[in-house]
């Protein structure tokens, strides 16, 4: 599952972008071309894709789901006494596609369909949000995230990206394609209030053998990976949880910022950030629904080729020079996307790491990254795997 | 009610104080003392004053108060699986006098009275906390509000002040001196994720004459001022409420920092920041549970005295020249308490607005400054009046 | 007068970027090839395109210009006592090219070529520069401006551009090219520390009949526009200078960011910033050397229009929505550069300005902007006219 | 020579307070009685005290004196054309007094006693300032160091303060107390850009055996501390410079922030930063005008020791749990000034740093430090020893 840039990126200015977590404005069509060419180079591979808003789409024809959909994003905390009212019942009688524009893209003060608007309405400038925009649903990644057999729908860190898991939800709750599918819910609520339990897709990686990786950085919370460790271990979606705590700062927001699999035995990865990270794994205690948690004295990469049962990982690190491997880090290099084992789609832009990687037999895709890029996310945080083969 | 500085705020450092809404850090000890002169100089003018300390320590000695209150505050989303029975455990079996210096003052990593402490505290360093300490505490004014009748149990905007209201929630819900009186909760329930739906006590006036001044600004939100109007009509607690829109400033969080009254006809206001007000009179609409809302056309101070039956209000501004007024505003220079009309304390740094208060002929009783000063709050910010004597 | 984008840029990373004034990393190599398209572009229009790298490793041949560029480079202001004849002896032994880099592009301490380095090279980390990198050469336009029949050798604002005057005013100084022209050094002296005396090339618009335009914002001052006014004054080089006081944001940090000529009569403004400016003419006064300052009651469109003898100025606005324009003036929708009356080169990513401006019959050709645009300039920025036809 | 706190200081807003390199605004009233208590802590022991606005007036009533500073004060770079003339020639005519107050509290552009005020005057509010205020002269000890028989001329890091060495040394200079002294000028000339090479006397300790401590981090340079080095050697000044590595942060921006002598064998320290401290050995090299530079093994505390040939130095550290640590360093608990061996006065609030050095034998004498501190600096930055007894 992915998501085609649009709307919610047409609202981002040099003002609004860094609450909206983009560090720059964006050339949404030219994001939008770049972006079906990284469709086509899945496609191309043999992979199906399906987009959210195709899914939302089908999800608001639905009446019940739109009603589950409203409820949640039109409301008296939202918007308002008298707003909610009236604003809801202007967007229950719309068509599915242009409610999805605004359930993904927000609607501005000046965009409001009624005249006065209630005390919001009046308190708001024009360019003002009534509904807020989610940019960053880009990165379909996050949101939700497949475990083996079942799925997360994860409690976001940030304000900005919370209602992202609301909408994708509705989809697997009421889109045909999942209600009568058959899986498991493992952990996340949108309706409950998480607070400092948070987890995002871009640190969560199972990685086989009944093992999940999951960092633990600016955007995961130990006090989550202990409840999903759980979740997981009594639903018997997986044997074994590798927290790796990371350093808390923009550049390594998730574990699949600084480490990601190009092959069953190849990993990327930016050696000035995994080198610190320290791995405990965990395990079910004795106890029902405890926990046996155990700090690894290997290095992350070590800790993962055991668990794996490989002897070892081959590893190949992003940048040359100082410079270089900053840079390359930043811009997403080591954000690769496997679309088979040894078959990876990386940023054009990151040439250093790019040839590392081929030079290591890995057949690398590239695709445009100057626009899609500036939200620091690459291939991997711009893709929601729903179904993969066993490799 | 008001709240002793203590262990919350000999947590704040150079490094954390910002997260926690501090600009500096603080001397605890003369912090102390500079309060027990504001508390003496109230008791002298016959204010009956009560310590949010000694009424939590009561409260905690109830075992089910105890319990309704370790429920919010140590569960699996703030402490994490494993560490949250523990811990819960060992707080369950404190004495109430200690166990309320960590609900107030909270508990770091390095004073974890368990060996491991969870995945939690594995993951954090010595110095981080395990329980957030509280310092914002001191200025009790803005958790909950009494407004005639009743109270609001604060939906705070920010994190960091969030676990307040679940600490004087339970003072009202469980303490002797609360739990039997006889009053209303007019709006806010600490169980329930308000959402955009915020508001502080510190845009909160109730002026008289069923009237109730409301900021909206950094704080308070048009859907909370909304959500209140309501809720006050509905159960008969005021007739009209007055949302007063400020620019979103951190100089100007709270109405109460540019606008407080001094004497039944007199206000001290900062005219740089009350000139830009524009204020919106909801009364109830013709519906039930619907409001009528009017843009007003005069300036704030007009508006008022004109709800109060009065021809004008009487103004004293702050500031001389330009700088004077910035400083003075910035230090709390509008932030007077009134202990009965005509009798305010104030900060003794705000010369120059005390002498036109004098002039004016209002008896200024002046505090120490210079520490309790450094949150940003002033002697109406550290004061939640609980029963007031009519005017 | 243009500069390919080179070693300076690929200096840029995530850390030192902003204090470089970029706001994002660059890809160099396409960065380069986006450059060359806009070179291109204005060769097949029949502009001569000199590249500053070239003029400078001519330069650099000269050995009184290596002299006296190297004086005002590495001293013991610049690298400390020591370090400062050891780095000079081995730079002076240098081919021109390689030299060439370094003064445009920087040292690191890594690259430095001497064991010990003195006291600075035992201080720096590897990746700390001995030399800084000059990665703003890009925008030739701001370090020194041909104002009809001279030249000024400007004094920027920021630290890290000062250092660009150095190198073209030892291009202009000793180059053949130039040593032996006809032109007039009409202010500014990279001997000199003017202070607050700062001005920049992109605030200076020599728009014909006599007249200057200047824009005083975050870069340029009174303190310079009234020196530069009185020295052309002086030296016959114009007869009016109309001074812009803009406001100071990065937004509109030069005048042509919000306003360039796109033909004899035809403007592209962005007017939430132009509709703010306060246009000020100076003309000579009637004492020798003395200034006669008026302020001008219109708009700086019909002040300009009214200069140049024209009953009126036709104006395209950069932006749709409040988004769109803000967005595109971002990404330099107003920065365009006239290679002749109607012919304007301008990003492909403004397409709403680009489409207005075609509309008015504008010939508008495109190049990339996604990398040469995350400098926050344009085409105007990236070029120094050093011979116009007359209009 | 200390200096009082003045009008300077009342020119700080939250607006502007940054930027002069203050936390926060100060309650000027106050900060003169607490410094007075400084004072009268000082002449009680025996120092005597002058004041710099003293001698900045007597400096002033000698007109080639008045000319000199008004040259580097008054002119087209500083003001602009037109305004230099006139504001100089009505500063010319003013009495000493009221004008030193200008060239130490600035002058806005509502005082200027001019109507129109050049180019300048027009673009400003009224609130800019046409001559900036110089808070920071609180901080004495920076702007020029004595160092054995003779004094520097520091070109101070940061804009806001390098007019402050211009006022200074036309004391020096002028002054008949210090015209006719003996002492010679090392190092340092107001009239010369020295770039990159900076120094600040809170860096600079001679701490007697022909030593001189010199920090090196966010304010002084290698390339100053190498030139320094070399003058005082060429002249006689000194024998060993140590070069002391420290981080670049705020926190310890300059030395005596986190290490200051409090007897003959005793040191107050922040052992958080001193423990990362590289120092290096700076002796006269071979060859005439060379440094003889050697990286250090041992850490600070012992390098110093055994530079005045004591076994070991006895050392006091601020701070209990870390909380205080940080605390009591950022309110300048290690920024204690020595009246003579054994005796220094310190803020009041770091009492945990009081309480160690008092059971170290040290006598300890307390001021207020709730408003001198707000500028980050404690009584050894705002003296600067003019004549010392022998140890």
């Amino acid at each position: 599952m992915v998501h085609r840039p649009g709307s919610a990126l047409a609202r981002l200015t040099p003002s609004n972008c860094h609450d909206l977590l983009f560090d720059d404005v964006i050339w949404v069509k030219q994001a939008r071309a770049d972006h079906m060419t990284f469709v086509d180079a899945m496609r191309y591979r043999g992979t199906e894709v399906v987009f959210l808003r195709d899914l939302l789409v089908e999800t608001l024809r639905i009446p019940e789901a739109r009603a589950w959909l409203l409820d949640r994003r039109v409301n008296e905390d939202t918007v308002g006494v008298g707003l909610a009212d009236d604003l809801r019942a202007h967007l229950s009688d719309m068509d599915a596609d242009p409610l999805s524009l605004i359930l993904l893209g927000g609607m501005s003060r000046a965009e409001l369909p009624l005249e006065e608007g209630g005390l919001l309405g009046r308190a708001l400038r024009p360019e003002d949000f009534i509904l807020p925009p989610l940019p960053n649903h880009l990165f379909t990644r996050d949101t939700t995230c497949w475990i083996y057999g079942g799925v997360t729908l994860n409690p976001m860190r940030w304000t900005a990206r919370q209602l992202e898991t609301v909408n994708i939800a509705a989809i697997y709750r009421f889109h045909p394609d999942f209600r009568d599918a058959d899986f498991q819910v493992w952990w996340g609520d949108p309706d409950h209030n998480h607070g400092l339990a948070t987890l995002e897709g871009g640190d969560v990686m199972p990685i086989g053998n009944g093992t999940v990786l999951v960092g633990m950085g600016e955007r995961t919370t130990a006090q989550a990976v202990g409840q999903l460790a759980r979740a997981l271990f009594a639903q018997g979606g997986a044997e074994r949880v590798i927290a790796c705590k990371l350093p808390v700062e923009r550049a390594s927001m998730h574990l699949d910022t600084v480490f990601t699999f190009c092959d069953r035995d190849l990993v990327t990865v930016f050696s000035g950030v995994t080198e610190g990270i320290q791995a405990y794994s965990i395990r079910p205690g004795d106890a029902s629904g405890t926990l046996d948690i155990r700090a690894e004295k290997h290095p992350l990469v070590q800790v993962a080729a055991e668990a794996l049962g490989l002897r070892k990982l081959r590893v190949v690190e992003s940048g040359g020079n100082s410079y270089v491997a900053e840079r390359e880090q930043w811009d997403d290099g080591n954000n690769v996307i496997a679309l088979e084992p040894g078959v990876v789609v990386a940023y054009d832009r990151n040439t250093y790491t790019n040839t590392q990687l081929r030079k290591a037999g890995i057949e690398v895709i590239t695709i445009p990254g100057a626009e899609l890029g500036r939200g620091r996310g690459g291939g991997h945080c711009m893709t929601c795997p729903l179904i993969r083969d066993p490799v």
